[in-house]
């Protein structure tokens, strides 16, 4: 298989080299020049963080908090809702451009401004190349070239997919590059399971001496059944905020209609979530055995009573595990 | 930061040593002893790949094909349909208890089968630490260890999660270790950039060249809206399925019902799927670009009319931006 396709000993070199690179190399030792709260947020794909953030952070823009929202998910959909459905050019993309053009990447190409609010995207890895860790790395670097230290924020919001938490898009809790997480799930066991892997991921680095914490649960889409509150409360979390499931939310939502504002009846419930994320202290998580996290489901929607059925090894070898009759005589075809 | 979580260190060690090793090792060159037809499925998390992969292998199985359904997105959820919600134990968390116990990985502890079709799940890198690209190998080597190359399938499909196209979820195009991807997609923007993004590593592997080609468009929650049919059209690959946005489909799924059977009226589609599948070649596909991908939807769903506020250092900065005014004697406080 390796003979098919030389050229890509090379991209195996190149993608070895990089991850091989010293990562403490590049995280900055400076101590922040005040106290901003840097806060991870991580969820399932599609669980509604563009969603929950673009309205949290205009909510708390509208409280007078500066706040700078950071895209970290590699589709770059963070800031969609709070720019109108417009994607905004992405640091790492925007950053390769003007390198090409010999020119500096300056802030006002890569952070734009709505309702008092900042907000960028980091861009993902080179689509099929490049190592998501590196990516964030690579963004955080050129965050800091841009004066990251200088800038005067109350409140930096990163916003992380967490359907993969490898190494990379694990990078903020291993690293101490924020003080909370707080997590966005929904009464499903996908969205929850993700959840608890990523309460797994910073109880795994408090272990080990970091001191990222979770400062609790969105729990959004609620339809009222119950099961991320029961997550919350066995995995010793707070629920920030329930975001029910609502039909107008949605419709506002899909209309790109900001309604993190006193000027929206839906602004309270913004303001609420503004106060407990600004106020909850991180904690260390307990998360659950993946058992645990089955048992908060009702067993007909978990497979309870279902019973797998294994496959043998002459199952998967099929006509190849047909043993000839033994009694038989054989002439040799070969 | 780097002395306050020392054992971090060792961490970092760890993740570069094991993302420094040569993939090239760990992929075989022994050549199938049949021609199977290994086929990645691509998609956004959420978008439909467990309910499309269920019902397509159970049909294909009922049509006397030998299917193996791998899932190797780290959620572990491709096979929940097809086994009624039940999550089926995975190759590596097997495969490290078994170690722990001295005992070694029969088939029967991670390979189950309903319907005629066989499925198994990789599951997914170490929570916070591992590297995608890695878990995805390791996963790999333990298939071939449980006896992969003697096995008997037709058609063997690889469901993965297209939200993160880095090195280690792009490896299945990167080294040939699939003859086609099969993209599932529907009509809005976010499922059809991830299509699109993998279309861009397939072509960008062909360019140094890959072998791996696209064979086709699934829609999935198809509203007829036609922007993921005006996607195919312009990437150049064929849409293989249209599966309707049905209220019937989406209860039978929420309830575990396979309807890819000849017993059901969906049935007809998922044969129609099947055959599609199976005969579609790999094509090299033309990507599009970000405007060209923008241009498939209403400006009013792009933000076309948007214009973005670029932000100023000096917005960026706040207060420390504030300069003291220069005729005006300070007397220094500290």
């Amino acid at each position: 298989m390796k003979d098919d396709v030389p050229n890509l000993k090379d991209f195996d070199r190149r993608l070895r080299e990089e991850a091989h690179e010293d990562l403490a190399d590049v995280i900055a030792d400076e101590e922040p020049k005040k106290k901003t709260q840097i806060i991870a947020i991580y969820g399932k794909g599609g669980i509604g963080k563009s969603f929950t953030l673009a309205n949290l952070s205009h909510m708390m823009a509208e409280q007078g908090k500066r706040v700078l929202l950071i895209g970290c998910d590699p589709k770059s959909d963070t800031t969609s809702l709070l720019f109108g459905g417009k994607a905004c050019p992405t640091i790492i993309e925007t950053s390769t451009r003007k390198k090409l053009a010999g020119e500096e990447v300056k802030i006002g190409d890569v952070c734009f401004k709505r309702g008092g609010v900042f907000a960028m995207e980091l861009g993902g890895p080179e689509v099929g190349r490049g190592c998501g860790g590196r990516g964030i790395i690579h963004g955080f670097e050129l965050l800091e070239k841009l004066g990251f230290h200088d800038w005067d924020f109350d409140y930096v919001l990163l916003d992380f997919l967490g359907d993969v938490v490898c190494g990379g898009f694990g990078l903020p809790i291993a690293r101490d590059m924020a003080q909370k997480v707080i997590l966005v799930g929904s009464n499903d066991l996908q969205s929850l399971y993700v959840a608890n892997n990523v309460c797994s991921a910073v109880e795994y680095f408090r272990r080990l001496g970091g001191n990222v914490g979770v400062a609790g649960l969105v729990v959004n889409k609620d339809d009222g059944s119950g099961e991320a509150h029961a997550f919350a409360e066995a995995a010793g979390i707070p629920v920030l905020a329930s975001i029910p499931a609502d039909d107008d939310l949605r419709k506002k939502s899909a209309n790109y209609q900001i309604v993190g504002t006193g000027a929206s009846p839906w602004g309270a419930l913004f303001a609420g979530l503004g106060e407990a994320v600004a106020g909850a202290p991180p904690v260390r998580p307990t998360p659950l055995s993946q058992d645990e996290l089955l048992d908060l489901f009702d067993g007909s929607d978990t497979g309870a009573g279902v019973v797998l059925e294994p496959a043998t090894d002459a199952d998967m070898r099929g006509k190849h595990a047909a043993a000839r009759p033994s009694l038989e005589v054989i002439y040799d075809e070969a």
